[in-house]
């Protein structure tokens, strides 16, 4: 009797290695294979958050995924999930590696998809840089009855001001080339006292810079805007 | 020349103590005190989560806090400032166990206002139940343009009806007693289909239920309802 190998979708958190969870920590170092995406050049973040936990004798899957907005990333997820598959198949458990949490805007959604239905899988949740650049920038995000509004700076202009007017507190994702467009949004609803610029937040390359100083084309797609809640505290 | 303590706010997640990072066990297992809330009956959550790394030797602040809307908390929080005051002003680092994420609705915050000012601090983040009820639930709860909507259920019957409105994805924490009339406007609002209730993610006690199965009075100020997105994939 053979049996399936495990698949984890593993959050391992955005960017500083010691925010890797001790369940994702211990997952990922006794797993037989490790799968995480890759960009079109090579690179691979995922990977280097955890590089120094990765043993020799572990198998790697890197999966070549497309970060343009014109080409369907599907056949992409098709061809890794069945890279995937094959070691499930033959017994072998593999954890996808996966940056802040799986489950909230993550690449892993779309293995999961195609995996979870034939596989057991578990996904362990993970740090998101959502919340955790507050801690980095040093304000809480939401008190009391306040509600919090995260959403993608790829959004229309007119569908960014229809969310954002009257928010108590947000978060403003993946912003890159999206940064003048949220920043005159943000001007014309008089939030923008309020705002703060964070990328690569826990990261040694992490950047904290007052919206106003920042030169538009410098925006990476790894920096985020953060609206605190105004909500004194009684 | 006497140096004074460090303050750490110490995310330590929903409850199953694997899913402390790596940084929040390294704090937690080094720090000579201990602080944390307790209930008015002496119950103490967070301490409970990671009750297995505390040390003998390690000096413990209880800090009790009311959990009734009724009265204000400030007076308590003013005397656990002090009480983790007096500990850091003579040199000793403190770290206050923060359930979830301590920037987001966690009284850690009230601290932090405090004490932030006055000394060292650094805030590690926690894993969110928020996000983590949905590795449970084992649905992905945002793809590509869509918002994410998060708010506590104490939130009046018309606040609740206008936020929720048309949204792509959601999560409304703090249920309770407030478990009807949340659950009431999901059924106008035609997102009851899409709604998953949770209550003490990842903990041993940890139940997922059918809305329409659960008695109203059986839900818990623990529990969530996560509403995923409709997107889908392309």
């Amino acid at each position: 009797m053979s049996e399936v190998g495990r698949l984890y979708g593993l959050g391992i958190g955005p960017g500083d290695p010691e925010l890797l969870t001790l369940k994702a920590h211990r997952i990922l170092t006794s797993v037989p294979v490790i799968a995480y995406p890759t960009l079109e050049n090579g690179k691979a973040l995922a990977r280097a958050i955890v590089a120094d936990f990765i043993r020799p004798e572990q198998q790697e899957i890197p999966m070549p995924l497309p970060f343009s907005v014109q080409r369907s990333s599907q056949p992409y997820y098709d061809l890794g999930a069945e890279k995937i598959a094959a070691h499930l198949s033959a017994g072998r458990d593999v954890a996808v590696l996966c940056e802040g949490e799986p489950m909230l805007y993550g690449s892993f959604m779309y293995l999961f998809q195609r995996l979870a239905p034939r596989f057991p899988t578990e996904v362990v949740p993970g740090i998101s840089s959502t919340f955790a650049s507050a801690a980095m920038l040093g304000v809480p995000i939401t008190f009391r009855n306040d509600v919090l509004s995260i959403m993608p700076a790829t959004l229309e202009a007119d569908q960014l001001r229809d969310r954002l007017q009257g928010v108590d507190a947000a978060v403003i994702i993946k912003l890159g080339r999206h940064f003048s467009k949220v920043r005159d949004i943000l001007g014309e609803l008089g939030l923008l006292e309020r705002a703060l610029y964070i990328e690569r937040a826990t990261q040694p390359s992490q950047r904290i810079i007052p919206i106003q100083d920042l030169n538009p084309e410098e925006a990476t797609y790894w920096a985020l805007i953060l609206i605190p809640s105004q909500t004194q505290p009684r």
